[in-house]
């Protein structure tokens, strides 16, 4: 296969008219940016399952739509039942699963979109691989705290209790692990914390490092 | 699993405070519209290699582009490469790319991108597949037009003389089948029509279906 190479429309193509037929402009992130007013970034959430994750996505994506940001979740509803649905929750699907997302994640963010990703992702060298995909301007971990008692109690879709009664095998904190993140972009306590003032800490982080390319009303 | 089901903040959650700090609500593909401008689609170019799918999809991006629509192509630079390295080009494995690729512009669609894919995609099963994942106005199926012998005379990247050595196997047109469409959407002929041309014809097929919200000039 050939090196990963991509020509866009800053270097324009040379050559005689029929090479140039066949040959390609594209466009680059720098005018996607442009057209959006925002840098693309991937904003990973990782954590418990019930520890909100996919609340603080979905809530900070309605945040930055609000602000004519350009953004995606992806979360279990929109990849396990499609890109992922081939895959259980056996360590080595885990770690596909999480591999698959962090390739589209890539894809997103050369779309020029603001991507968050929603997923238990229990493995430090899961997350890590998904990382090194990324330049490291371009990449933010969050970890989303909440202690897993918390996370039982809440339990919002039966989850726990089915793991408990053993009718989910291989259910992260009860019997397969979690790896809490060692040196995330950012710690969001959610059991102690509003989704609000969790959004407003992470609007900063974005602010701080110029994912907004005009001075956007956080 | 649940069935997939997706709040939008179009239907407002009720219940009880702790249960609405755990719900979620989430940006619809109407408003992603609004934002944008145009309604998302799936543009799927098929064909042999060499018959142009990658040249008119990058440049139909750049035209939507410039008329600030939200855009990407899907192609082998970005998929193969990435999300699908996977994979080979055996028949079963040519399938499992297709599908994984009609999932993820499945997302793309409801992230509202108008998304272009360029794979040559031959079994006329698996595009039935990738279109059976989408409602009918969203999906949008051009067929490239291009003799072999035109793609082979052009052979850009030199694959069709290393296939005719037997040194890559299982080539689209060589050693492995490509299946015509039968009912696409729009048929290119890339080998007497232009790039431009070809790009005018599709233009004024997304604005017959609507895609544009309003009067943009094409």
């Amino acid at each position: 296969m050939p090196a990963y190479t991509r020509k866009t429309i800053d270097q324009p193509v040379q050559g005689s008219s029929s090479e140039v037929y066949w040959q390609t402009a594209h466009v680059s992130r720098q005018q996607r940016a442009q057209k959006h007013q925002h840098r693309s970034c991937v904003i990973w959430f990782t954590g418990l399952s019930g520890s909100g994750k996919s609340t603080l996505a979905h809530a900070l994506e309605l945040r930055l739509h609000q602000m004519q940001c350009s953004t995606f979740v992806l979360d279990g509803d929109n990849v396990r039942h499609g890109l992922c649905a081939d895959l259980a929750f056996s360590a080595d699907e885990r770690t596909e699963n999480i591999r698959r997302i962090g390739e589209v994640s890539k894809l997103f963010l050369e779309a020029g979109v603001i991507t968050l990703t929603a997923f238990i992702s229990p493995y430090e060298e899961d997350r890590k691989a998904a990382r090194a995909l990324f330049d490291s301007a371009d990449f933010i971990e969050i970890y989303c705290q909440c202690a897993l008692e918390e996370c039982e109690k809440r339990d919002v879709k039966g989850l726990y209790k089915k793991a408990r009664q053993g009718l989910i095998k291989e259910f992260t904190g009860i019997s397969a692990p979690y790896e809490v993140p060692q040196t995330p972009e950012m710690v969001c306590n959610t059991q102690t914390n509003s989704v609000e003032s969790c959004i407003d800490q992470i609007l900063l982080l974005l602010r701080k490092r110029g994912v907004f390319l005009d001075m956007k009303t956080l």
